[in-house]
């Protein structure tokens, strides 16, 4: 049995549904590791790195548990005169490629997957998420910083070594301007923000929460296009994650890499993304709006479909999926760090 | 230098920029073949598949050239019984999944890419495109038929033996009607049909140009998404593809084929995608849409900042991308059929 489901916060339709699940599949892909020898993000290799932007500082004398720094390959460049000029054709308009590219190193240890942090070093993570979009917030030139991770080859990381990135920019980017207007037009329309509404009917169904803490919720999404796709939300409604207290940084850490752990016991040691969403930088109140993560192993492939029409085709229903991520959560107290090794090399 | 260029077509932006070429990469992926045997695609296995919806006969005595045959693992389903309720929760909408789901085979032979159909094989595969869009109109139930075609383990193909797919959908999905309304809106400003502009501009400039045939044009979009995406657009305004003279469709289907293997020359057998948008299923005049078809290479990965932005960055800027496809044309009456041989098995 197959549905169209429709999403909400993204306003689009998914198909779900596990008839397609059982279908023959002749290629497997199998990931070589090349080693970049010396690993850039390594402790001791710092000059093979820009300066850094932000250290926080490790247990050991001299040593750094998390660096912020530039990207050596960026996306945008801050300075107008490494981008091209903006262009107005009717037909091929550009715009400078302006913004600032940097990459969070989430460890001075050769790991590979945020579930192998320390959860000190984790909590440093998300608090370099917080005070980087304070910083570049202050600076007054952008208006929106996204923050993602790309974990292993089929998740797009061309780098083994744990880090995150972001990218500021001088624009709200599509998709995070439509979560703003479908959130806005929610609470015209009923009153109430979209993602309290949703968590709240999450909790009393029950079927698709994976996890909760005090601040936090963490549900398989009604209309995942992805298998084993996750929503972080925070319970109460707070658009920005710059303003998250710094006792609650921890918790948000900590729940992160619970969900991840749960990812890798649940399917082994898999590719991943999570991207986070907070409000652009602007004097808006988004009380319509929450921050909130978005984390999704890559286990399936995105084809001429989802290319063609925008519909994603999810062979493994959220409810499903939520069954068997609470089945790998660990006891209370169990060491969350002992994942399965997900190197390749 | 990078910028982000404007697609009009539909209604986005894309960073273009060769600058992160130069990253190091420290994931490949390697495909293993694990072979279906039998093949349920060739001759001989007919009895594999459901039965046919449609067989284009072939030279020898009964044999077929092409099959078309309902997909044996159907993402949506003709019946209703197949298919949930529709639920009209707020937060869980739900509709059926309502739709066929059907699989071209294009050849008997055990072939993996379009490039190794011959000339004959690869009209009537483009035929049976053409008449499947004319029974799925006359059946009246559908509203849209969008056909596609994965090849290899990056693009999503499940099955190696040579085949497209289609689904005939009960509405016109997000992506085409974004396409549609962005055309009906520049007739609407510029008293011309968006894909008759940009290819009169691009003849012009020539410098994304990649081939042209009588009543077709092949160029790199300028703001392509993904390295070597090329469209195909007839010079006519014509907007189904349905309606498309018998006497045209060798052209088409030629023209396909010599861009895939210039892909093919150009990159090596890489997996690509490829995507035929036609007009929907009603009585609207579609004066300002063009049928066209999407060709993209899948060597690269979509990750973190695309999945969070709906901002691709394409790293080869498509200029670049034209003149290598163009240098790896043949000449004029070389067998087209003389690719490398893209069996992983």
């Amino acid at each position: 049995m197959s549905e169209y489901r429709y999403d909400r916060l993204h306003n689009r339709w998914v198909i779900v549904g596990s008839q397609r699940a059982g279908r023959p599949h002749e290629f497997e892909e199998q990931v070589v590791r090349r080693s970049v020898d010396p690993c850039p993000f390594c402790a001791g290799n710092e000059h093979q790195t820009p300066d850094a932007l932000a250290i926080y500082p490790g247990a050991a004398d001299n040593g750094w548990s998390v660096r912020v720094v530039p990207n050596k390959y960026p996306a945008v460049e801050p300075s107008p005169a490494a981008n091209g000029a903006a262009g107005n054709h009717e037909l091929f308009a550009s715009r400078p490629a302006l913004g600032q590219h940097e990459v969070i190193i989430e460890s001075p240890r050769h790991i590979a997957s945020l579930s192998e942090l320390t959860p000190d070093e984790c909590t440093l993570v998300f608090s370099a998420y917080r005070d980087r979009l304070q910083v570049l917030q202050a600076a007054g030139q952008f208006r929106y910083v996204q923050i993602f991770k790309n974990v292993g080859a089929a998740a797009g990381a061309s780098i083994e070594h744990s880090h995150s990135q972001l990218l500021a920019l001088p624009h709200v980017p599509l998709h995070v301007a439509d979560e703003l207007e479908n959130c806005r037009r929610y609470l015209q329309q009923q009153g109430q923000a979209l993602l309290s509404a949703l968590q709240q009917e999450e909790l009393a169904r029950g079927e698709r929460i994976v996890a909760e803490s005090p601040h936090l919720v963490a549900f398989c999404p009604w209309a995942s296009r992805f298998p084993y796709e996750i929503w972080i939300v925070p319970r109460q409604q707070q658009p920005s994650f710059a303003t998250v207290p710094s006792g609650e940084i921890g918790e948000v850490a900590a729940l992160v890499q619970e969900l991840i752990g749960c990812i890798e016991r649940a399917l082994g040691p898999v590719g991943y993304n999570f991207l986070l969403h907070s409000q652009p930088f602007d004097t808006s109140r988004y009380d319509y709006y929450h921050w909130h993560i978005e984390l999704f192993p890559r286990i399936t492939k995105v084809a001429g479909f989802e290319w063609s029409t925008g519909v994603f085709i999810n062979t493994t229903p959220p409810e499903i999926a939520a069954e068997e991520l609470r089945t790998a959560r660990l006891p209370a107290g169990k060491n969350l760090t002992a994942v399965p090794n997900r190197k390749t090399s």
